[in-house]
This record gives structure tokens, sequence and C-alpha cells, in this order.
């Protein structure tokens, strides 16, 4: 409790509530910084000749997650969304700032997404920094600082006609997770606690990224939907890709009991698994699965990048499928008159 | 525009508009980077042998502006608030991220707004290199990346007994300029305008942050009002202080009408006048008083820190006078049975 006493012929208390806020809640003693918390910034040591990787991610509720879900769930998801993205540059993450907006001071709330914030900043190393408290609509903005060195980083941009795609994990798990909490969906137990944790508590790939360092050409974290976020890649690398049905990562969800329908929607349009998407020259095949294998992590080569603009989908027998259920996720979709 | 052509027997066109949003308003070139914008992260290159000062800082819809602000004033001070607690440090401003969330996609807003965020941008030397675009209640939180060498920073808990106490500029327009808005103040249209301009395009103290930096002892900037920030710095430095009301910058606001107790209220507790609030030893005082002069900027010695842990006041005939009344702002009042 931070009290202080103006004298002025009289003695005033006065407690500085937002203040003591953070320092209640977020105020853990941190290392590798020259100064955290209580001052107008930050003062950190820049990593020597590395490169700084910086991301910025925000969940608003009601878009990102329900004012309901578990605040623990929510403070390790606002960070572990941002670790994403540094595992995506093959960067290591060091520093966070929290910005969070909360429409009242609820103590049981903000402890418990301190304790799920925490959870993931100790699971990935990285030290709490700074933020703002600010009264309004709850939602928590988290940036995250890295370092790399600038020739390991990972890029888009980089992949190659020819180059093998790879999704790691299980893509897909997440929507399926999203579905079940709103009830549209039902799993056994099993299933449903597995695909419920892949929602609330991503594991975002960090030492899969690290050990892709020199491997892959292009990278990014899957969070809008494998099919979309594979576009990113491609715009980026200026490329075209073919997909084959049998080696998407379908199995393990079709023997939760969902239809293989449902599987490829969730696996292609499905987001917030924070699995990586890479393309990695088709040499080096073996050597990506051995990275796999190391990290007990399943890897999935899922198709190839080729010339050209357009993303094909190809079953087991070489045939042709469609795509245009699978378009991922928008936050602001366009209008009509836009889309065309 | 994105356009994305995913085929798959047939041709399907999709527009990312979130994206597209990004790119429209926020993608302007920027130097000093390696990487910014379209990729995972923004890779930055690391300032050599200097500590980076990191801060962060939300506006709200609501609590730190009106919906109905002009949108370039509120892209402006976004900004501006980081560049303000980067000045307090003695430090230079070099990247921000921007988190932006809108209920809705209003290009005349997101234009306006970027016109008033790339323009404090511009006027203080940051490059934007990433952030993110959500749904939701509106809000705009900034993370700021600046650099300073190590030992020129200056922090609040410098202080000690017999420093001078300085603050910058005008403390107080902006809160005349906030009652100016909602009509509960009616100044003379010039007085009106200085004020109203105090309030939505703050002059972070850029230059004098850094003329400071081996001069001043404790440094911040007044953004809760200049009482309670002195309370963190004199917190920070374990000190009491004595104010001279005499000395307070009163006079300018009394010439455009207001009485002096409504002088008092507004230098005193008025916040988001983003002046710097400092200490400096004594024997600098004509050294300090040269830096206002070379920056025609006025600096106001206010009083003398001291020790104890009270902050007096006394008239100028050396009487005391009382503090209650100048408390500062507050996010989060205390609850009753919390605030002794």
């Amino acid at each position: 409790m931070v009290v202080n006493k103006w004298d002025g012929g009289a003695t005033i208390r006065r407690m500085n509530a937002e203040f003591d806020l953070i320092r209640r809640y977020f105020s853990r003693p941190v290392a590798g910084t020259l100064l955290a918390g209580g001052d107008d910034c930050a003062l950190l040591p820049p990593p020597e000749q590395q490169a700084l990787a910086v991301t910025c991610d925000t969940l608003v509720a009601g878009t990102h997650f329900l004012p309901d879900d578990a605040p623990a769930d929510v403070g390790w998801k606002t960070l572990a969304a941002s670790v994403s993205d540094i595992a995506a540059m093959a960067a290591r993450p060091r520093w966070a700032t929290l910005a969070l907006t909360l429409p009242e001071v609820r103590h049981d709330w903000l402890a418990a997404f301190a304790e799920g914030f925490y959870a993931c900043a100790d699971a990935y190393d990285v030290a709490l920094v700074g933020g703002d408290t600010t009264r309004g609509p709850l939602a928590a903005t988290v940036t995250l600082i890295g370092e790399v060195p600038q020739k390991r980083a990972v890029r888009r941009g980089g992949a190659r006609a020819g180059d093998e795609l790879w999704v790691s994990g299980q893509p897909g798990r997440a929507a399926l997770g999203l579905q079940c909490a709103q009830g549209a969906l039902e799993l056994p137990d099993e299933a449903r606690a597995q695909c419920l944790a892949a929602l609330r508590r991503p594991q975002p790939r960090l030492a899969l990224g690290r050990l892709l360092a020199v491997r892959a050409t292009a990278m990014l974290d899957v969070s809008d939907g494998l099919l979309a976020d594979l576009g990113h890649l491609l715009r980026a690398s200026r490329l075209g890709a073919q997909l084959r049905q049998d080696a998407l990562p379908l199995a393990a969800l079709q023997q939760m009991g969902v239809s293989q329908a449902q599987a490829m929607q969730a696996v292609l349009a499905g987001g917030d698994d924070y699995e990586l998407l890479f393309a990695a020259p088709a040499s080096l095949h073996e050597e990506v699965r051995q990275a796999g294998k190391t990290l007990s992590l399943p890897l999935h080569c899922i198709g190839r990048c080729e010339a050209g603009e357009t993303v094909r989908l190809r079953d087991g027998e070489g045939r042709k499928m469609t795509l245009g259920a699978f378009g991922g996720f928008e936050h602001f979709p366009a209008a009509p008159q836009e889309s065309t």
C-alpha cells in the first residue's frame, strides 16, 4: 500500500491506487535490467551485436477472449501470443511491457491474471519491465522485445520455389476448443481437455524457432489460420504453393471424433494454435525431421512452394480440391462492395 | 488493397482488411530499422553501448480522450505521452509500436489519427516499427523504445536534500483547457486557444530533458499532476520538500482571467501538460536557468528538497498553507476503507 503524507498544516494521507495495483501484482523482481518499474522508463542493457526483435499484440475482451474466461488463462495467452511472434523470427524473448485496461479493480481477477502472465514469462524467460494500468473496457497489450543475431532472423519473404512447407504440432485443436467452449461441439473428455488447453494455454514454439534459424527460409506463426498465414508467407516470398490433403495433420483430430470436413476446417482455417509454419529446402528434409524429434514435437511436411501466386490443394489421388471455405480469421471483414 | 487469390478449382479473391488498414495508414517508410512491418517482428539494430529506455502508455476513449475528440489530436497525444517519458529519462526516442483498438473501420478517423501520430513522430524523430490493430472499444497503446548512455539517464530517486525543484513551461494550461472543452470555464479567445492546444497537442520537453542529463539529480514528467508527481519523485528519493507559493507559475494563468485559487488548482493538481519536474543542485541554478534560455522555455524554481517525508507549501510571507485540495489525478480512487 502506498501512502503519501502531504503536510500543509494538516497531514493528509493519500493512496495512489493505480500505482498500488501495479506494485502489488506486476512488480516481481526481474533479472537482466538496469531499472524496471517505478520510473518513467525501464532501462535495459543493449544486447551486444544482436538485432532487437519487437512485436506487439492486443487481446480484447469479447474479441480475443470472453470476459468470464479464467483470468490466469488470459494472462498466459496475452504474453504467449507475443512470444510466438518472437519464436517465428528465430529470436529469443527478453523484455515485455504490459498495458492493462480494466473496467474496475477486481483483486481476485488481477491476481489470477498476473499468475498466468508470470507463468508464461517464467516458461519463456521473459522479464516484465514496464507497463500502464488504465481504466476502460477490458483489454491487454503486450510489446515484447527479443534479440537475435541479425543473420539468423527468419523472415517471411525468403522462401524459394521447391522449398517444402511444414507446420508444427497439431494445428486445429484451438479452433475445436473454441467450439467446445461455445457449446457448439461435443468431444470425449480427454480430447475436449486437450483442445481447451490448446486454446487457453498455447505453447509458443520457441525452441523450434531457434533450431530452425539457419534452416528455414521463411517462417511465421499460425495465428490467423493456416491458410491465411500461408498466404502471408507466400505473398512476402512472391510464390504460390501446392498442399497435399493426405499430408495435413487431420488424423489426430478425426480420432477425437470429428468428421474429415470438420478437421479440414479446423486445420486450415483455425487460428490461435500458435504453431509455426515454415518453408525449408527439400535437401534439409531429414534435418528438419530430426529437429522435431529432438524436441518431441511432430512436424508435418504439408506441401511445397511453387512459382505463381495461387495455393492449390490436391487429394491423395492428385485431384484438385477447393479451398474456398478455409479463409482464416479477419478482424474486419471487408464490406461487400470492397471485396471484389 | 491486399487481394489474395486462392485457387482450388475456382479462384477466390479475398481481402484481408485488417492488414490492409495497417498498410494503408501506418506503413510509412522508416529509417534506422532492419525490418519494419509485414513480418512477425520488427528488427532493429541495437544502439551501441547505450541502454534502452522503454515506456508504455495507453489512451482510452472516455478516460483519456473523448470519442469525438479530433482524431489527429488523439494520434498526436498517444505518442506524445510516451515521448514525454523518454524525455524525463534524458533519453532519445527511437522506435515505437502502436496497438490500436477500434470499434469499427472509419477511414476518415484513421487517416486523421495517423496524420497526428506521424506529425508527433516526425517532430521527435520516432520510427513506427510495428503494432496491432484489433476490434474493440476505442483505445491506443504505444510502447516507445529510446536510447541513452547508461550514466546519463536521469531517474526519479537521485534528489538530495537542498536540491532545488524546478518545473518547465506552464503547467496548468491543459487542466484549464479541459475545463474549457467541458464548458466549465470561459476564457478569452487567445487564452482558450492556448489552453486547448496544451491539452490536445502537448509538447514533450525532449530537448530540455537531454540538456539536463548531467545536471538534474531526479526528473519526471508531470502527467498525474504536479503535486502527485512530485510525490513520486520525493518518495523515490526518500525526501520531503518545501514549495514557495510565490514561485509557482500562477501569473500567466491569472492573466487569462482565472482566480488565484483556480490557478493554484490547475498548476498543482492539473495533469496532462507533460512538463518536466526535476531536482538540481542549487550550485547549478544559473546553469539550469541558462538551459531554459537556450531553449526559450521558462523554467520555474518552485522550492527545495528537504529531509523528511512531507511536502510543505509556504506563502510569500513564509506562512504555511494547506495542500489538501491538490491531490492530482487517480485512475482508481481508493475505496474508503482502504484509504487510511
